[in-house]
């Protein structure tokens, strides 16, 4: 039984699910799409070669009799209005990131789906989905290496525009790590700081880079993230897990291991999009499959929420240079993992 | 357009690979099988829930009107007269290892494509497909290492049973190293010569392990291949290729890095089922699209016979302790790359 | 010529710098020892073979005829006392870790040196004699990572007994990063904070196990050292320099790559004594020569009020949890380097 | 109790080892030195500051009175004469590479000793004295991988002068692979077979290079080193121990870890001076102390003369292109280790 799709976006990241849901995956494929620039949609549409009607407008997508399910690429500040619609629908919907706006937003499709009564939304969060992310939490549930009780991680790239500002650290970059380090450690942030080494010659005015963001969770496991936006050598991800018997490091990407001009090095990749290339496909064929089988497992809506949250506490330790606590509400049984 | 395709053989790699094209790939499906255990193939269809024709003969499946190619698992035995078959019915063809039990049954495939005047077959040489190999040959070709010089392999597995035999050495074994060497280095095998280093005492009665291959290739290149099957620690492929300006080396599988027990360490696999698992998926994908384009190129019949070749001079090297020559004739334009 | 060495103190470490003077350095030997167990030391001359005075008083050795230099590796309180008296008789003194009781002490022993005049006191902190340090400080120097923004450290010990307690982890084991950190980013501390992350459940009653120190540099240079002294898995020492243009990572030790029991793994020393064993060699043989060339050259006074003076602020925000400032006087012109 | 030496020969490592006894190790000072350019070893003289009397004659600086052990470092067909008379006076003698420039006269060495009943002689092999191949010495001989079956080695260089013929790659070269791994494996060569690799683009008219040597030693283990004297990259020495049960690797030099410019590297160290030079100082304090208890140890008169069987043998095989064998005499239970 394939499931049939319908994409509300079609810029770049649009794009390439289209592609991922046509020509890659199984068991799904894309029967309308809808854009603010209809030709644009229909471009896509021809080029792909797809039996799939151009829509003027995300709810007629959402709306579509043959529509099953939906996946939001559209602009940002639309992802709450789409998705609360999808909930209302009954359809179910793969948000990419921002689930919304605001933490308030993120909340509103969380009570939304909990009054609906079952799991509707998967934020597109692809960490989680990533085979070293996935080896690394298995060695930690397993207990290979006892409690966790520290995590030493970076987020760094090679370079970012003048139009990054230092708010995006944490909005842009360090979301993906509000995420995947509450899923690997199975916990949630209690408190955090931030706080503003030396920067480096080659950031721009309006951006203080790099950062180290301190988290304390509930479980009093002690977090620092580095973000290092402009780190000139390459787009690196590092994530140490420091446990009670000892320490598990999320694998380096397997690379050509080369002995040349007086070295013995392997490649750091400069490029996000190779980094994580694997997980995307992996992310979205579980969403398919996790439809089929009538239980959605992947980040929900709770997790946009948290991840936003702790994204507020984070901008907030930003400005404020203290200790800021994240106050998150009880998770709902429904949520419960 | 879905290739409609027909499979030989539901033994465990049968199963795999249907399993693959049902579940996992891309724009085929499975309408046709046969074993000669018809129940089993009939349990296989049920499990899987293939709307597939269950036939009692290999050349019904061949010449079942809704078959557009046909992949080959069965007994090796089988292999060249389905494989023949195939060719005869103008049917593209996947042939699992061997392609035939000698390198004469090869040459009589190979003759039997270039009289039917187009590329049908197919042999499941899965190493080129493999990430690993592929970014160790895109090195090469980029000329990051000067003109190679001379390859230093080893194909290790953890043991074998008492039914392996020296021979198996070579034609279970090394047979991957046979195929996948050419194709990394563009070359050809000119000679070889087998040395047997003192025995583990890991090994059985019938069986002298470890062996060591050595090659001499038309361009001049020295190879040499350690085959220890007994190894006791894991399944190890190692590929380190030395050139006129550096070396480089077939990346170790991604792992997490532990410090634990005194120990800095990453894991080795132990089971070969997990070394090449990815290169499975692409290699039947590259079948499938390039049946869609019209053009095989994947491993050929003259990769397996060629492969046959060289694993007839290994094992009379086995047996004379001398350098034995490796005579191909020339290659037909036919299957110039 | 030979500088005659007087030592004070014949305990564990006072015995192995007398066999390293005795026995290893050039340019030394041995004249007059004391300690509070006058048999002990009577019994380490007669041990190792020496031409060496015993004396009941260590201001005898000081004051000695034929004594030109001194080493003191007597019990901590005394340090101060025999380094002042050190100073008063002219000679140049070797003094073990810590300088003094309290900042205070040290400050006391600056000031009498300078008044002196001429530097005659070297303290014992060996990790800027280490080649991994000295190397990595290299790099930095040469300015092969651009001007460092972030130190990332680890200071691990396996086990420490039940009576180690939390203000230790400064005192005994961050000592060595207060010093050698200063030296690595010529560099001093503005500002210090204490986080404690859940405790292992291998620590004891009394110890806050592990620690995170973060420091603050005046250059703006953030650094956040691990400290885990029941870590299990080894004694680890890890210093990670992130620079504008690339990051250095202090030497593993050289080891032994083994493949073994599906592991790929190097060896992790578990003996603190181990890991910088090279560097005392070379430590006194510095202060052997320097004395030669009448020029004290490696840790200074200064040196040891400094890591007095961080240690204090560490303590203090071990207690108050806060941000707390490191106030150093300004540096005589005296001690620059 | 100061050992006092006289050095033959006062060329660029004669220099060295003079500078060592002097200024480095313990226990010994240089009383005597010759030169055949006696301005040259006055010149030494004076520039270290020694109290050394300058002979025009080895033979004068081996018979001084006060002369109690010989350092030989004078040109290579001197050594075996300098020997000779070493053994003669009843004088322990550390004689640099070559102990003769025949196998029949490192023979006559060996007589020599025998009758005179005592070992006089060391060969400055250094290798032995090197902490990376003693941990893997110690690894195999506490049975961590069982017994070994196969040795993969490598010896490279960045490049050699057009003075550096193919048979120098055995005299000059693999020299020290021959020694240093009879020691490592503490057995003895059978046979050996030389093959020519296609060379690289970097060689010279008389000059095979790369080249690969085979060794089958008398308890069956394998042996290939690949001589790569023009690679480019560096100078770089491999050692594989390929045992029943795992596999141990010579340790790669410690070197501060880099990560810069989408690189991950470590650095290779392209001058051969750096490669073993603790090893140096090791081995001649080594002499040093042997001597004084009356037992040397090191690398014997006997190792020097199977060195030289085996380097006949290769030069052989290099010529024949045949497996050659490796003909020793059964060794005298004098020098039974």
């Amino acid at each position: 039984m394939t499931l049939k799709l319908g994409v509300i976006g079609t810029g770049a990241i649009g794009q390439e699910h289209i592609r991922r849901c046509s020509k890659v995956l199984q068991g799904a494929k894309v029967v309308a799409v809808s854009d603010i620039n209809l030709d644009g949609a229909q471009g896509v549409v021809s080029r792909l070669g797809l039996e799939a009607e151009v829509y003027a407008n995300g709810h007629d997508v959402i709306n579509a009799a043959d529509v099953d399910a939906v996946i939001i690429t559209s602009w940002g500040p639309t992802h709450e209005e789409f998705t609360l619609a999808a909930i209302a629908a009954g359809k179910p919907v793969f948000c990419e990131k921002p689930l919304a706006m605001s933490a308030e937003g993120c909340r509103r499709i969380v009570e939304a789906e909990v009054a609906y009564g079952r799991r509707l939304v998967q934020v597109g969060f692809m960490r989680p989905y990533d085979a070293g992310y996935r080896a690394l939490k298995s060695v930690i549930t397993q207990g290979e290496i006892g409690e966790p009780l520290m995590l030493h991680c970076a987020h760094r790239n090679p370079a970012v525009p003048e139009s990054y500002t230092t708010d995006m650290a944490i909005t842009d970059t360090l979301i993906h790590e509000l995420d995947v380090l509450r899923w690997l450690t199975d916990d949630d942030y209690k408190s955090v700081q931030v706080v503003f080494p030396r920067s480096t010659k080659n950031s721009h005015a309006k951006l203080r880079d790099p950062q180290i963001v301190l988290f304390e969770t509930h479980k009093g496991v002690r977090i620092d993230v580095e973000i290092f936006v402009n780190c000139a050598y390459g787009y690196d991800i590092q994530c140490e897990v420091v446990g009670e018997t000892g320490i598990a490091r999320l694998p380096e990407p397997a690379s050509v291991q080369m002995r040349k001009e007086a070295k013995l090095a392997t490649t750091i990749l400069t490029d996000w999009k190779d980094r994580f290339i694997d997980a995307y496909d992996v992310e979205l064929q579980a969403f398919i499959n996790d439809i089929a089988i009538g239980q959605l497992q992947g980040p929900s809506a709770w997790d946009g929420f948290a991840a936003a949250v702790a994204g507020d506490a984070c901008l907030k330790a930003q400005e404020s240079g203290q200790i800021e606590p994240v106050e998150m509400p009880p998770r709902p049984a429904f949520y419960n993992r």
